[in-house]
């Protein structure tokens, strides 16, 4: 039980995270340009997240290793950045709100192991190589899910001290219902209603809505609610009043609408033969393609990506990189 | 996204949970009897969970239906009841701690509905009825779980404006931490080692080491683990001193230890044939009487709950509680 002395001190004495670093090597938000900023924040992102995973000869080096395999194995990491960049639009210290920004990506990888399980979307890859449960089993997917989930609360609650707990609590209550079934699980039980592949011993749920009603409503809760909470989670650590809060939560409600419709574009003209087969069928999967064809799910996600630009206009200057992150999410379309 | 609104005001405000209740219903620590405390607070609890879970009818109904099996479907509710316990041994409220039983309730069930997955433990019945994914199906309950373990870290956050921030992150991230795999997780990683039911694909692992070096591990972190973070939890959470934390802590882990043993003497005991089969063989699950029988697994838990009950004898009269907690348990033996 001495392996308790070590844990209780460092509870009772508060957290360790270093945020004294000065911004001199990473220039701040209205001082670079977008590439350079895209390049120096991923590069603070990609070594907080490899340093916050357990390390994979750590027993039982198993759920480590499968936790870092999908983690590791590639991904935008669009989330973390929009934590950063909305703090550094507030004035924040992208350091000080780095173990948040991880902190999300691991949910993020989390949902996207389960979400590959035989039993939701028995997906066998992912980002060009094997999904978890192929390449870790079935079990060790489960878990290492389970494990990243819950990894993820712990670093939330070892954020910089440069951020007051109040507010740290609060990011912290609000993605988790983001992620709750108002939001992320909530679209993952929409999705698998939608495509009739709920079991039908529980079958009392009401029969899905029109496609066009459901699609929004699952991106909104899938992708949506975890996006909006990112870029509320950096504001509120760097400290945003109300009105500029407001303004971040519109920008990233409409950016993460807007990216999962871009991602559903990209999934069809991927493949001329699977948009022929789900554009005139009913039982097509639950994407803005399928629901409103691809020309109008382009149309609206340059509406909503417009939306999210103006959101942020009030900011200025310091809104800027946010601008910059919207419009070169949709020119992904292309 | 104005139902933005009325939550960001909430982020911004604070907490809403209502501590202000007095006592007079429940009466203190050190004023009723053990049977009456466990009824009183029972009560607390249950209602407590009961109103932290989404209604039946909320949409989408199935995940809330099933979380709502779940979790309802029975449970001795020995985590959220250590949470109050030890809250009251140092002097807290208990309805102050309640979001924080509760969450360690769901935690417990969560962890409950991915073990009893086909993958993990392929159980098909739990307390006397069908298990979550023979109810619900496989999809619905893993995302039950996951929704479940998002809920408990949602609920933390709501605490009490009675424990201060600090406290409650620290408490955020010791449940964390304690369910990661450091803690259950890790435990339950083990327990498929243990018994060869690791995907062969990811073998890279070290061999199981010998039953009697596994079982203790094993419990200490897919049982002990949590059951300690909710001791400590209630603690922290009344304003405990780093001493009284210890007591408390060490309490809490050989508390958990003797339960989990207990609990795998009263499987084998219960079925008598099960236990012929399995005293007799290495390839026996990973348990306390598999590795050191029947009677040695009695002494040692005996010897634990002693363990238990002198470590909290510091705390004098409003000790007394937890002290005959931990002796219940063991009376369960027989």
């Amino acid at each position: 039980m001495s392996a308790w002395s070590g844990k209780l001190r460092r509870i009772c004495k508060g957290f360790e995270f270093n945020d004294t670093e000065t911004m001199a090597t990473v220039g701040t938000v209205t001082s670079v340009e977008f590439p350079t900023y895209l390049a120096t924040r991923g590069r603070l992102i990609d070594d907080a997240v490899e340093a916050a995973l357990p390390p994979a000869e750590q027993p039982p080096q198993i759920i480590h290793q499968a936790m870092r395999y999908s983690v590791l194995g590639g991904g935008k990491r669009l989330r973390p950045l929009l934590v950063v960049a909305s703090a550094e639009a507030c004035g924040g210290n992208p350091r000080a709100v780095l173990p948040v920004a991880c902190a999300v990506e691991l949910i993020h990888t989390y949902s996207l192991i389960h979400d590959d399980l035989p039993a939701m979307d028995n997906s066998d890859t992912r980002r060009g190589r094997p999904t978890c449960h192929i390449a870790y089993g079935e079990a060790i997917a489960v878990l290492a899910g389970d494990a990243l989930h819950a990894l993820a609360f712990d670093l939330i609650a070892r954020a910089s001290p440069a951020s007051d707990s109040p507010r740290l609590l609060a990011v912290s209550q609000d993605i988790a219902q983001s992620i709750g079934t108002a939001g992320m699980v909530g679209g993952q039980v929409l999705d698998l209603l939608g495509e009739g592949r709920i079991f039908p011993g529980g079958a009392n749920s009401p029969p899905p809505a029109p496609l066009a009603e459901l699609v929004p409503e699952i991106h909104l809760r899938k992708t949506a609610a975890l996006i909006g909470a990112c870029v509320r989670a950096g504001a509120l650590l760097a400290g945003a009043d109300v009105s500029t809060l407001h303004a971040l939560s519109a920008y990233g409600e409409r950016l993460g609408l807007a990216f999962q419709i871009i991602d559903d574009i990209l999934d069809v003209v991927g493949d001329d033969r699977v948009l022929g087969k789900r554009a005139g069928s009913d039982a097509a999967k639950a994407t803005y393609p399928a629901a409103f064809g691809v020309a109008r799910s382009r149309e609206m996600a340059a509406q909503l990506t417009a939306q999210a630009v103006e959101a942020v206009a009030p900011l200025g200057e310091r809104g800027v990189i946010l601008q910059e992150l919207a419009r070169s999410l949709l020119a992904r379309e292309r």
